[in-house]
């Protein structure tokens, strides 16, 4: 192995620290205590882990955490309703309804039901659009949390070769604006590239956010290519015992680590940024909500 | 020379004959006269020929057309108060405010106060954000006319390797949305590109859209690739006469025809798309506006 391991975990447990500096700024400066109302709908465990560890953090950093547990069968005029109260509750800047919802909520409803300006997952199509022209608001959580990693082990990113796997709503496409912005000549390919290895092949940067579980070869990259890893996938670990699973990115890790010049792993690479990068949305939306320029730490 | 000519002048007159189509079905059928309102603000000659020649189109597909001529001094309120009544004004399904605006008027506030209902250009961010999500709505008037002609000339474009030249808020990205919706592999490329030549020559499709003269080379191209050039410069001419000018692309055509499989020509080519397609989406707002499905044919 010849890669650097890129260490998203502690990256991001620095970038909280400077979160909670800006939060003991605000408050004391401002008289603001950052608020984050994180909403659930029936009782998906890996979604509870997922709210509580937000929850967690989110109080960790000195903000006002809000977590809303609704049962399953909640009705979706319940639920925008509540959100409709979050709209207007002064002590809350940011709204995360965690996704997926029971079947009878539309979430495209819900979506459109929060308030672009407390949007703090980059979700409404106004807020979509903003991070396309380039103006101020919350950014795609994941997407900046890789723009982050890949500033802070690249340095200038201008005039690199980037290529980003998958075109999802909620990273591939938010992702290629940010790295436009950035001066990166960006592909985005996808499951319909001809060749996905010969594109890949062309990249100072890869990005792989298919969600398909160990597809990226290390015989496909550029020697000393930078890879970010955004895949979490689950598959069975039999070595570890009977029905065991273990988490594995969209990159080969091992074949991979021998080519490029860096590498995120899983986990502890970029799943560990979303959050923190959920945290710096509500710092800008509490910012921008009263009149302030957010950090230009925790933003593109 | 083997390139095949792209017509576009020919394919947008078929396009408006299809939108006067749509418009009298709406009329006849829905008792709906779509309406399109045009703002000039100031005496900008080049503006004013654009915004006749709008007018002029839109009544001839029968459509309700209202031009508001506004003096150059006109301020930034009495515009927005004049937006704000077309807003409102049941008549007008599609609002274009021709830019540029004379200095004491903040274009922004110009874009954000148009109806995103009636964004027939779509400029504000909503809309932008909708395109990238893939929600119904009006597209960028330049990229839907360039993937229309894309469509006509190559048929199915998935898989195909398309390099766009430009990261404009209006052309290169809007239209790096569409592509990729319909899957192809797009790249984006621009003035800090490292090495643009050799990124041009893998496209299948290349569209030229930085607004330098004569920028892209015959020798750049993939052999049989089809351009579709944006730019519309104006240089000097002097084997016309002294003092004369006339307008290129930002291909250099006679090199580019001898390798490319199709081009289009400048004039001629994606010019008389963008009026025609703002057209069509003001039957889209028009559709929308009323509960209706716009017609699949003026959408991508």
């Amino acid at each position: 192995m010849t890669a650097t391991i890129i260490d998203g975990k502690g990256f991001a447990a620095g970038l909280r620290e400077r979160i909670a500096g800006h939060v003991a700024g605000l408050k004391s400066q401002h008289g603001i205590t950052p608020g984050l109302a994180v909403v659930i709908v029936g009782e998906d465990p890996a979604s509870q882990v997922y709210v509580a560890s937000k929850a967690r953090l989110t109080a960790e950093v000195g903000m006002h955490s809000v977590k809303h547990e609704l049962p399953r069968e909640t009705s979706q005029a319940a639920l925008l309703q509540l959100i409709d109260e979050l709209n207007r509750d002064d002590a809350i800047h940011g709204i995360l309804v965690q996704m997926p919802v029971p079947d009878q909520i539309d979430p495209n409803a819900v979506i459109n039901a929060i308030s672009p300006e407390k949007d703090v997952d980059c979700f409404t199509p106004a807020n979509v659009g903003k991070l396309a022209i380039g103006l101020p608001g919350p950014v795609s959580c994941t997407p900046l949390g890789c723009l982050m990693l890949l500033r802070d082990q690249l340095g200038e990113l201008s005039g690199k070769e980037a290529v980003i796997i998958g075109r999802s709503n909620l990273v591939g496409k938010p992702l290629a604006q940010l790295l436009l912005r950035d001066n990166c000549t960006v592909t985005m390919a996808h499951s319909r590239t001809a060749d996905l290895a010969s594109v890949v092949k062309r990249a100072d940067i890869v990005v792989a956010a298919a969600g398909r579980p160990n597809m990226v070869k290390g015989d496909w990259l550029k020697p000393g290519a930078t890879v970010i890893d955004v895949g979490i996938n689950r598959v069975p670990a039999p070595e570890r015992g009977e029905g065991k699973t273990r988490l594995v990115g969209d990159v080969e890790f091992d074949s991979a680590a021998d080519v490029a010049g860096a590498i995120t792993p899983v986990p502890g690479g970029v799943g560990p940024m979303t959050i923190a990068c959920l945290l710096a949305n509500t710092i800008t939306t509490a910012s921008l909500l009263n009149g302030l320029v957010p950090p230009k730490d925790l933003t593109p």
